[in-house]
């Protein structure tokens, strides 16, 4: 015999057993349903792309990440978002395409980071956006926390916050105080907030701004309700256009999620995020599990003002989100917030006592015919063994065919649930078993 | 301005523009659905693998279209087929998964092919597998057919042969006319049998193997139903268990897919075929569109002996099917068989005459809470470009609203595909447009 391979998967890659991989699909496939009720066209690119039109824009941390390797002469890499292959798909179709373009895309992407504890090398995002011709709305942006609102919702949550902010207010801030430049170490210390608290960001802040503090810790101090919010930021009375620009969109923003049916207690303006990315230059969306804050986002984005320059002239704005949904499984699973262990597939199995498995096939068949997910155990198996089989596979009925069953044409019908047995006709099994279809 | 990379995508990779994603995603869907009807289990394993794990069997034509790479110390390769991962996931996870396991994986595959039209490097395919752990009963051979065309008729397919063979009976054959060796060659020159004609089949055959070509032209000449041909297979008295065995097996098989649900006219026995792949130890298939044989196999498997040697001691025997869905989708676009043309993911817009937004807002959010895929233009574009842009969308319904139509709580509706128009309350709009979830 040939010598063995010891079969392993590589680590930092997600894999599931069947039933977390059951959760898993449907909870993608209610993330697409969402995304398609707001009139998403659903997008595909590859995954393998020339390298040199995928790290067009990247450099720093995403060019060491990223998968990039040489196939004959091609010199290749693996998409790590789905951002710029998008930024590539509307430049290339661009005659194609209706203005604004708004799509989602649900797929894997690849970053060779340092594998860790629910951090993958590969793990699915899904994404939407809008992306317009030369302009696009504001009113856009106010569509993106109806659907993260709803998204969230069908997946069975009722606790987060939708946290919104618009960079242009920080930005106009930190100009209005001629603290642009040290505006990235500001923003990293008030960051901190949630871990150190006000007292600590303040002695920070005055080790590196000095006597501009107070304007800073006035705005960081800002609370109340959108609309409280909205006032203070008035009334600070900041005199930089991009600040008061910032300002109205906000405005504009908040008013807008309410008419697209968001509960004013889901989302909320917080003036302290900012969302890493460099390219984001309005809106900035975060969103969080209230009991599960530590978690950290589980669905971000923002407002870019020009998607593709790395391609084209053309100003493509574009506004999107993202839910980084391997991540969110782990996290999900791991602190027990959901749990694999009920799912199935079929919901019939149908099995025989000995050798009726002529029985089995046309029974399953008619069932399958109605609707019903079914599977046949047809294997020269002890009963018990079926049962045990129905059992690992969480199936909640499974079917007996015996000589008495046939002879009387019944079949004899038990709900793994209750334990409870029957035997009936097939019609009333169509009756009992629920049609999940 | 920095220097523009020109935005491409690699040949031989698939991208599609939205209305045919439409479609290509619906027709994965449905294969899934029936999949799962079948009661099989999802399996997503990573793209990326270990290329010592992906290639413990592969050689000669599979490890040069490889896609193969190091990263950090990593020797890697993505999967070239949904087999092999399976292999290894069922010797993996081998103590926590219940055997006969049964999974469906659709997913994409990577293969550096010499890129030809309609061929591709990245392309779906679409597994189903039935895994025994030591043994497995014939008749799971029987329900594989029963899902082939439960798929493709769900697919709005008509017309189609579903091809069964069974290598056991090719091999005992050539074994009892001490022709093994020369086995290859000789299917070789039968597979040719469309082409050339059963008389240059003939020809070319005396030179190979002499006076032995009366059995082989006997056995190729077989014609008939499927019970005539078994009938006529039994009175070739051949002497070879291997040969009996097979025989019995097709047998059953056949009986078996009948039962399963399968009308007779769409499944056939043919003698003639054997799937390139070595590892098909009994049953084979293949299936072909009647009204477009050209186009090869649509979906094709088999039987294996034995699945996962190259990993582990045990036996695992398994039967298996797999759709090329990226080269199907692309021969049914391309001979007209099917088309994209009409495909939509919203069935209403809604638009304002002038800057209505808020009402636009406020009627979308309510049909979508209604299950509507609803779609906002909210953009400062004339009337005329919103319908143009419905109209590029395929999008079913236009919402029209103006002062007027805000004044007397109506709305505006339009039908895209009849023209008709009418002012109808937004009640009436439900009841109008068809919920489609």
């Amino acid at each position: 015999m040939e010598d063995r391979v010891k079969p392993k998967t590589l680590p930092g890659f997600m894999e599931l057993l069947p039933n977390e991989q059951i959760l898993f699909n449907k909870m993608k496939e209610k993330i697409e349903k969402t995304y398609q009720k707001y009139g998403f066209l659903p997008l595909d690119t590859p995954i393998i792309e020339d390298a040199k039109v995928l790290l067009a824009k990247a450099g720093g941390e995403t060019e060491k990440q990223i998968y990039r390797f040489e196939k004959g002469e091609n010199d290749l890499a693996l998409r790590f978002d789905l951002t710029v292959p998008l930024a590539k798909y509307v430049t290339q179709y661009y005659d194609k395409l209706s203005f604004p373009f708004k799509r989602y895309q649900i797929g894997k992407v690849y970053r060779g980071e340092k594998p860790q504890r629910g951090r993958y090398r590969e793990f699915y995002q899904c994404d939407v956006d809008i992306i317009g011709d030369g302009k696009l709305s504001i009113i856009n942006d106010a569509e993106l926390p109806a659907i993260i609102y709803d998204t969230f919702k069908n997946l069975g949550f009722d606790d987060f916050t939708i946290c919104i902010n618009n960079r242009k207010i920080l930005n106009g801030l930190f100009a209005s105080l001629e603290l642009t430049e040290e505006s990235a170490e500001i923003l990293r210390i008030i960051d901190k907030i949630d871990k150190i608290g006000k007292e600590a960001v303040r002695v920070e802040l005055a080790k590196e701004i000095g006597n501009k503090i107070d304007t800073i810790i006035e705005f960081i101090s800002i609370e109340g309700n959108n609309e409280d919010k909205i006032e203070a930021l008035k009334s600070m009375n900041i005199d930089n256009d991009i600040f008061q620009e910032g300002l109205k969109e906000i405005e504009q923003l908040t008013k807008f999620i309410k008419i697209f049916g968001v509960p004013e207690n889901y989302y909320n303006i917080d003036l302290t995020i900012a969302r890493g990315l460099d390219y984001y230059t309005g809106t900035v969306y975060e969103t969080f599990l209230n009991q599960y804050r530590n978690l950290g986002s589980i669905c971000s984005g923002g407002r870019y003002d020009n998607l593709a320059g790395f391609y084209t002239d053309r100003q493509m704005p574009g506004v999107g989100i993202s839910i980084g949904l391997s991540r969110l499984f782990f996290q999900l699973i791991d602190n027990n917030i959901i749990t694999a262990d009920e799912q199935s597939i079929a919901d019939v199995l149908v099995v025989s006592m000995s050798d009726e498995y002529e029985k089995v096939a046309e029974i399953a068949s008619k069932l399958r015919e109605n609707g019903i997910n079914t599977q046949v155990n047809i294997e020269d198996q002890k009963l018990g063994k079926k049962f045990k089989y129905a059992d690992n596979l969480n199936v909640k009925y499974v079917i007996v065919i015996g000589e008495d069953e046939i002879k009387n044409n019944v079949v004899s019908l038990k709900n793994m649930d209750t334990g409870e047995q029957q035997t009936i006709t097939l019609e009333d099994v169509l009756k009992t078993v629920n049609n999940r279809h």
